[in-house]
């Protein structure tokens, strides 16, 4: 295997007859191999399966002198918010505890400030000429899209080894219309970044124009190690507040990768000023979310070192289909010297920057060889990257197998993708 | 006893010193007593404790070929909208299962209003220069609050034994600024009215200047007969079809009142064309919901008529608060002529119309000898009862016994207000 960048006209042309032999033999194989999202798979499922009866009788019931299967109680179980407030550092009082999705809260926190502003908000965003969101990117599509659908301009801020590019950041803050940023700070997705302590201290320590500037500080992967033993890191709250913006940030989590996706709890992290507010926003909106669920997940996680157990358990099975995607990656893309990636250390995603104008070309391959990836651009704002590069893989859900099977078409799609560009096809 | 209007100065004065020294007892009880919220109580709850195991291992989430643990299905488990469906006669493509909260699906209705327009509208209501929406009245106070939080002009319609006054309803829906009804058509809270067919089909009927008027139809009584059988009610969104209203609509549901009301699943219903274009809207706030939860219902709940046959257990156990309130206003009001109720046979309320200029103070007395009651006025807009009378009195969460004290407390108040009234005190 050599360089592609090395190849005469000639070698390109042996290459790619061999490539696309390979590729037309994935396609008599009428795979269907799903890499798209960052679903856990059926074994992790399992893993959790005795949270199903963890409460059984209205005994069980009982929490905080509470019975949790009646109204009440908006910012949710009192021991549930204070098992959240062990994992991240910060304390009970500054955790609301809410449904099964923190995707939910975040659009809540945007769509109140939209149609209500938020605590420091000079009148509602929908009252504004324009509000101007910052992305950083590679980033989550799905961020995006929720400030995006509010008519909001998505302005890309580079992502580098430690996080956000700050001066980009800082250089964006100075325009009052910037009214936030969207961050996954350790393990981001796609990339697996986590924020180094400098990113994150000039983050808190921002300046912004809008009195209402917000992190929105998805912490998704908050106790996702796949590879090593958790890793501390520090309470974003704490360290706005020591900053002197206690109130920029709100802080997301969920059980959605500890428990069930489809049926964990989400919760937000904020300062106690900002909690007062929501909280008048959030008891117009619903009475109570499900408080049976919540202290399901308080019965079955215990505490922080109990869920880093079971953690330990996710971790011995993602850790092989990471293991497979990289390492086929080092052995089949590496020569070939036509993409780079990382090797994250936790997160669900790996995230893999193919020849520039190659991406959407590379994954229309493997759809049209049954194999689904999250659409090319989707990791950058409106869904458009600028280089026609970064794809991201979602290695979580089909079981070592079919994962080698899929990351094997896309090597074959990746390849055919660069020698289609470099013959000028 | 003898009718207040009918007693002279002295007469008065005697029955105050009388009423006086019973609130004086009724306070050296030091009560604690809640008939605040149409909260269920625990022996209902305690009703339905094996829906908590219902659900036990990893083949029971499997359902129509779908492992509810994961994410997806963004309209909810196929089965569980089938059961609603069923429940409330319309089809299953026309349900959306959601969380725990209808309260929750009806603010998402009107937020999305308000930021990005319902199917038929012109722009979104937050471009609007002013909205209003209807409120028959007395009414639920937290659906008046979610159009008041958006900054809506609440306009009263007097409810008449049948329903909103369509008289009314139809002089108002002139004005294109009028966008929407709230409506509680089976045993409406807080009066227990059922909507007539008349109603019905005039309000189906409606011709309004807004062409995306929506009538929001909270069913949240739908099943909840405690007197008598199931009385079948008529599928809204089939009379609005034959109307020629198709997309009016969107009717709301829970399982707060017949499984847990912390803990149930709420849908909203609603014709096919406003679902596409709301799971437009949704799929950007949410991945899925907690279908786990749903899947329980449908175990649990199996269909409709397992369904009603559960309904009777906990009118078993509510007809007798009910009994006890309305049978106390008949015995210890009724010959007063100070004040009117009725005896609705499902729903959540007995709503009482106090001597007009009195329902303040009666509930400040209650409060006074510890028994809570919704604040005087949150039956109406703005929680301003023009004739300062209607109270609503909720008898579900109290045991029988509680109740009975309550009342006592209520029967003395009420009385109090009435006479330092009579006596221009």
């Amino acid at each position: 295997m050599t360089a592609y960048a090395t190849l005469t006209a000639a070698q390109l042309q042996q290459e790619y007859d061999v490539v696309t032999a390979a590729f037309e033999a994935a396609k008599a194989k009428n795979l269907k191999l799903d890499m798209s999202r960052g679903k856990p798979g059926k074994a992790q499922l399992d893993l959790v399966s005795d949270i199903l009866t963890v409460l059984s009788t209205p005994e069980d019931c009982v929490a905080d002198g509470m019975d949790v299967r009646n109204y009440g109680e908006l910012a949710g179980v009192p021991a549930c918010r204070a098992l959240f407030a062990e994992i991240l550092g910060c304390k009970p009082s500054e955790v609301f505890a809410g449904g099964n999705a923190s995707l939910n809260l975040m659009y809540d926190v945007i769509s109140k400030a939209f149609t209500h502003g938020l605590l420091h908000s000079e009148r509602p965003w929908c009252k504004e000429d324009v509000v101007k969101f910052l992305c950083p990117s590679p980033g989550y599509d799905r961020h995006f899209k929720v400030t995006e659908s509010f008519g909001m301009e998505l302005i890309t801020i580079p992502m580098t080894e430690e996080g956000p590019d700050m001066d980009a950041v800082e250089a964006a803050v100075k325009d009052p219309a910037v009214k936030g940023i969207w961050c996954v700070p350790k393990y981001s997705n796609p990339q697996g970044i986590t924020y180094s302590d400098a990113v994150i201290d000039r983050l808190a320590a921002l300046k912004p124009a809008a009195p209402d500037f917000t992190i929105m500080w998805d912490n998704a992967y908050c106790i996702h190690e796949f590879d090593g033993d958790f890793v501390p890191f520090r309470d974003i709250l704490t360290v706005c507040r020591e900053a002197g913006n206690p109130d920029m940030v709100f802080e997301f989590a969920s059980t959605s990768k500890v428990t069930l996706p489809g049926a964990g709890v989400a919760v937000f992290a904020t300062s106690e000023a900002n909690m007062a507010y929501m909280q008048k926003l959030l008891t117009v909106q619903v009475i109570s979310y499900d408080k049976v669920n919540q202290l399901r997940h308080v019965r079955y996680l215990k505490d922080k070192a109990h869920t880093l157990e079971l953690m330990k358990k996710h971790a011995a099975i993602m850790k092989p289909k990471f293991d497979a995607v990289v390492d086929m990656l080092d052995r089949e893309i590496a020569p070939l010297g036509i993409g780079s990636w990382c090797r994250p250390k936790g997160g669900y995603f790996v995230s893999y920057d193919a020849m520039p104008g190659t991406a959407k070309r590379a994954l229309a391959l493997c759809k049209e060889a049954g194999v689904v990836m999250t659409g090319a651009g989707a990791t950058y704002p409106y869904g458009k990257d600028p280089q026609d590069s970064n794809i991201r893989i979602a290695p979580s859900l089909p079981p070592v197998a079919e994962l080698e099977a899929a990351m094997e078409v896309f090597c074959v799609c990746v390849r055919m993708a660069a020698l289609e560009k470099l013959m000028g096809k």
